[in-house]
Parts: structure tokens; sequence; C-alpha cells
């Protein structure tokens, strides 16, 4: 894979992140909260928000629902930040 | 899990599937061609299509870049056939 796609995974990754961590914060969750919704380990859950897990399509999916919002909801904010 | 949410899942990838299926008729690729575009294999394709496979972020990203669309928009499709 070129350094470029690399380079934009990983950037991806972060901002989907970080689209996680500013909705739990809005909905005044706690990491450990979150996780217990969407049946997740709160270290699980700290991972996410730094980028650091390339999750699955059903483990999105849970993580959307539990902060009451849709999956392409959270992905349409990573890909604006994205690009 | 519950049921529901089980099935719902299934019914989530199914979907996923057929958004990928449609999009990729529609350019006129066959699942050979869009493996080699998202540097997967044909019977990879094969089983996103059919539902069979919980794909990671990145997987989708890829799929998605090969099919000139946005994640955000493959999942929203995918959402709003499984409401």
């Amino acid at each position: 894979m070129r350094k470029k796609d690399q380079q934009r995974e990983s950037f991806l990754l972060k901002s989907f992140g970080e689209v996680v961590r500013i909705r739990r914060v809005k909905l005044n969750m706690t990491q450990e909260e979150l996780g217990n919704v969407a049946k997740l380990h709160r270290t699980y859950i700290t991972d996410i928000e730094s980028g650091l897990r390339n999750l699955t399509f059903l483990t999105m999916e849970r993580i959307a629902a539990a902060l009451d919002a849709s999956l392409a909801e959270l992905i349409g904010e990573a890909e604006s930040i994205d690009s």
C-alpha cells in the first residue's frame, strides 16, 4: 500500500475516534458508560477514541446506536474531517 | 445478545452487501474488477455482497473508494433499507 493511502487510513480511524469522543462528551457519558451500553470494554472505547482500532461494521453500529446516532452520520462526520 | 439484535445485525450486513452489489453492477464492474481496485480477493467480494462478512471500517472505505462513493453514502443506503 502506498504511504499516502496508509496516512489516509490512519487519519480516518483518528477522525472516527474524534467523532465518537465528541458525541459521547456531548451526551455526558463516560467511556465506561458508553462501553456498558455498546457492550464493549472501557479500554476498547479508549482505543477507538484514540484511533487505534480498525473496528468492524457491526461494532461501529453498536457504538452509533449507543450514541443515539446512525452510523452514516458518524462516518459522514469522520469523512468530512478527513477531506 | 437478544435475538432481535442478532437479526438486525445480520440484516445490516445483507443490506450493505446489496448496496455494494447494486453500485458495482451500475458501474459495469465484475466482482473480480472491484476486487482488483479494492485490493480484495474476488471471493471476498462475493461474501461481502452475500452479507457473510462483518468487514472492518478500512476495508469498507476501500470498497467505497473503488465504487467512487463515500462510505457514509453506502452505509446510509444500507441503514435505510434496514429501517
